[in-house]
């Protein structure tokens, strides 16, 4: 078989199921993998309609995934043929600059995030997946595909707005927006032992779901009440110790910065399309921190162990599975966020 | 009333109920606190054995406490007369060398741990409390002092243990020592979202009764098992992220050591009568990081959070409660671990 | 004696030398201070134009002093009468919600920046130190008043904004801004080790001051050059490992942002008096992160001991010296920065 | 050709200079080095002398180097034939467990120190460089090898003891051993900003030497004063913020323990060929944390950095330069503590 089905983006709004080449080997420590599960992420959206001009059509999309590793370069390591594996979103060479300092994934000169974006993606029966011995890790036995398919992407993301938050036991974290994102930050909070993790939304069915999953301790809905004064009735008049946006918009950056305690931390997972005013002559006393960036996804096997030891579960996310054949579908469904979609899964072609 | 009863050391095995003069004010920053509820802590019984001998006879014993402020002086502003509070084992003035960087109250110049060593403590009707305005921590509405009454020591000092392990999420902790302070350390790990926490003894009935609590999540009998051979097998042969020693003694010593893995971290909170051979030739290639040390309890109004938000339970811990009258059974039974006890917790005199 | 010279602000643009009553004890750990040398600084200019109307005249101005302690409250434990002491600009109680936790004395709930502000400050014969024992650091014998006068305020400013800088041994530092709070801030810097701290600022006087007196490694005119461009041809294209901005204005902040490398670090200590644009579009993706607040002086004994031991000497910036009396035309120079002026310093009040 | 000159081990107290067979690439990310400089390290005597039996015979000796890359396998991006290259002597992946923890190189699974000890050094010709993307650190125009040889090891040791220390702008260091590894510790610790550094030594002639240097402060000789009461004397009673141990023997394992203070760090890079008696009754409340182990040389870029910006000059320690061809006499100064020898230098065989 020399081709296989991917989704292709052509240019703003025009998507399409495409026969497309099959991927091989480029440098020696790539891997070819088969596509077993993946996802519809927020991005894809964003380049579907144009929003990242620098994306070069035909470009085939995806970036979260789980696979078989169905051939390796001669300088990959860690995994083999016939291996499960999820896969990074983002490529690290292990190396450079940023690789070596601290595990700055994100700004890997040689990866940092391109699939779906720089080279071609994983919405397709195969994808190349450079930089393997990095990108690549083993699911361990007892644990699906279902389990791990959010640690390449969104629960790392999740893992990295809690990590910069810097959240200390005992303390009041809120979280602006309640989607996918937003409760995996949520999820991930939880691991550095807050006392309260709030969620703030407009959508009152995301916040139900939230609390009930236990991702949230409980939720202030924004377009009800005033949320930094209801968070500072909470915490003796100062404000949540941290806040985490996960949406990129106006209205959650401003909450994010008001909503926060002085000396406390905000950290910006949303991915922003718009400039943003920050009031800096009423902050510059305020001594707070302010984080923001691309997921650095370093660390997907611990994630892994949490998975594992039942520490973690983000599987009541997935609201919607169907194969390839129908992800022109999911698209109009995740992206026009129907049918109470949280998140949109796709199986392999079928034939 | 000019006298009261408290539990007097009188040296080596001497300890007794006695009608002893009311504590006063005498810094402005002192507060009278009236014992609601107390407990005898292991350092208790070391001091009643003689273990000790810079203790000057006679001197009142105790330092695990909650009351009610019934004097303040001129110099207090954080507690009123009529609170009831949670008192910090460590004493601690906020201004000295060592209070000022980063909370290291355990050797604050004019207090560390004094109460019941240096001065009076708990085991009385009424106590003296020093630097009370750092020392006397409110508790809130709708908190009982059943909930709250091992903040000021054996929570704080496994609060202490598991900082000083600087558990990451994911990690494997191994907690040597499933007694009272030891299972604090473990609900303390918890705090920092491990994937495992294994609880290591030699008593086979606390190791079962930490697993049921949820406060580990398996056990390990080290007197069945090679334990720093089962915890390699539990994670690729590499040995625990983090040990936490809460005993004392060579054998743990040894185990903390000898369990955790390259790059790890060994954190000792057991309290050592002997000196201990460390094995320098074989550990100085194993870059690992060391820590001990006396409680600092600088994180008590933290706690007070997580237990009012149900996170922290440390009262299935109480396994005996008697009035101050019978406090020399209480030495008898909890100093030579007799009926299966736990923590002794003490309620006030009754004439 | 019950009255003396002070500084009077009376509201915008209206100070005078007045004849004010003489401080007085008010709480148990306050100190009088008999003021031996102090300074205008920027705030002070802020405050005199209007610019913060929440001070409320009468108001006595100034908060970067030393003096003598002559009477101390009977709660005052840390220094006597005749003690010559450096006096933090940061009053700080050591005991509530923010002192306890890593020393956010900035926002010390009694306490935080008052002094000239929103109690009686320095430029005056004498002063009332709120929480002396935290606010009164004794200078040792062989240092002089001079030697130490900047730890107070711009000293501990520049700490502020090195130490939040995050450096680590190696990088490049770019400080935005080489007036006073500027050259401290790379005095400060140079204790974290980098290889290169880079002045910035358009007066290229000041500029060949901060690298002739060592302060910094190389100078950047941004009146001359693109600095974020020099910078990255300096970085092998990365820019900035750090950047700091101490000035306060829109062209700072930019070359603050734009200046950094990814998963860098930004520290602003400019005050500033209009909101700005951050272009979060852009910016997301860049995994820095940003810090910003009033100085802690948390570290003003170390501070003194490596004054002490020769390693950091801010004596060069002190370009005019008078006695109280002439404070307004002190206030003309300082304020509309005439005759080169740096640090104008005051001394005693001369009959 | 196809034989190169090496000095090789044969076993204990048995090395030779041999005519061997030319090292070849085996991985893909291996390079061939032309050694251009090299040296002898401490660890070559102790291997020498049959101290580390688990070298297995015959074995070419040697760690510290630099040279010029001769050949690359497939897989390296990072440098090219031709370039001058400083050597790490930790051999590291980037992608094991280790090394995406926070670059733990020094246990990395299939790396770590392993030249001149589990595979042929760099005592020798050419070498074989397996990771050769991680281990060759191309060595800046302007800069010359004898800039920057130490970087590969003992200036990354020096540096791993003083960033483990944890010091703080202001500390009082203390550094047991005044050799080349104490000294290159006492240069990395001036990059934390210590007000001052203490070398303790028992041989005078190298404790004036670092303090000519620059490398110390003061120093102490342990022969003659009682370390630990001098330098508490130095800090109000304390002892050192902060002692660095670079020896491996008692009586410097004692000093660091006895002369840190309270709440301080202890860093041990001295390697110990005995266990060593830890007095766990008196630490156990002292609140130290200790910290030992093979250098991880994560920081041999920024190394560079400050040698060419002039921060940071080992040169100093060079007091012996000879040909390969001598190198058994180098043995016999460097092992035996001949004619002041500090570091003995390697240039090319001579033909």
């Amino acid at each position: 078989m020399s081709t296989m089905k991917a989704l292709v983006y052509h240019g703003p709004e025009k998507i399409s199921l495409d026969d497309v080449p099959m991927p091989k080997i480029i440098e020696p420590d790539d891997a070819i993998v088969k596509v077993t599960l993946s996802t519809i992420c927020g991005t894809d959206i964003h380049i579907w309609h144009g929003g990242m001009p620098e994306v070069q059509p035909p470009r085939i999309l995806g970036h979260e995934f789980c696979g078989e590793v169905v051939e390796v370069g001669p300088a990959v390591r860690n995994v083999k043929v016939g291996d499960r594996v999820a896969v990074s979103c983002v490529t690290q060479c292990g190396e450079c600059f940023y690789c070596r300092r601290g595990s700055n994934y994100a700004h890997c000169t040689t990866g940092s995030w391109i699939f779906g974006y720089m080279i071609d993606g994983c919405q397709a029966e195969y994808v190349r997946v450079p930089h393997a011995n990095l990108g690549c890790h083993k699911i361990p036995e007892g644990l699906t595909e279902d389990d791990v398919l959010l640690v390449g992407d969104i629960l790392s993301t999740g893992y990295f707005g809690a990590e910069n938050a810097e959240i200390e036991p005992g303390d009041t974290v809120a979280v602006m927006g309640s989607g996918p994102v937003g409760m995996c930050a949520m999820m991930a909070a939880r691991l550095w032992g807050p006392a309260r993790i709030i969620a703030v939304d407009m959508n009152q069915q995301r916040l139900d779901f939230a609390v009930k999953q236990g991702y949230a301790d409980m939720a202030l809905n924004s377009a009800e009440v005033n949320v930094p004064e209801a968070i500072r009735d909470l915490t003796d008049g100062r404000g949540a110790d941290r806040t985490i946006e996960a949406v990129g918009v106006k209205g959650t950056f401003d909450l994010a910065l008001e909503a926060v305690r002085p000396c406390g931390n905000v950290s910006f997972i949303g991915v922003f399309e718009q400039p943003q005013e920050i009031p800096m002559n009423k902050m510059w006393i305020k001594n707070i921190k302010i984080s923001m960036g691309l997921v650095n996804a370093n660390r997907i096997p611990e994630l892994i162990n949490l998975i594992q030891a039942g520490k973690i579960n983000a599987k009541p996310l997935y609201t919607h599975r169907k194969p390839l054949n129908d992800l022109l579908e999911g698209y109009d469904v995740f992206g026009n966020k129907k049918d109470n979609v949280i998140k949109w899964l796709i199986t392999p072609y079928e034939r």
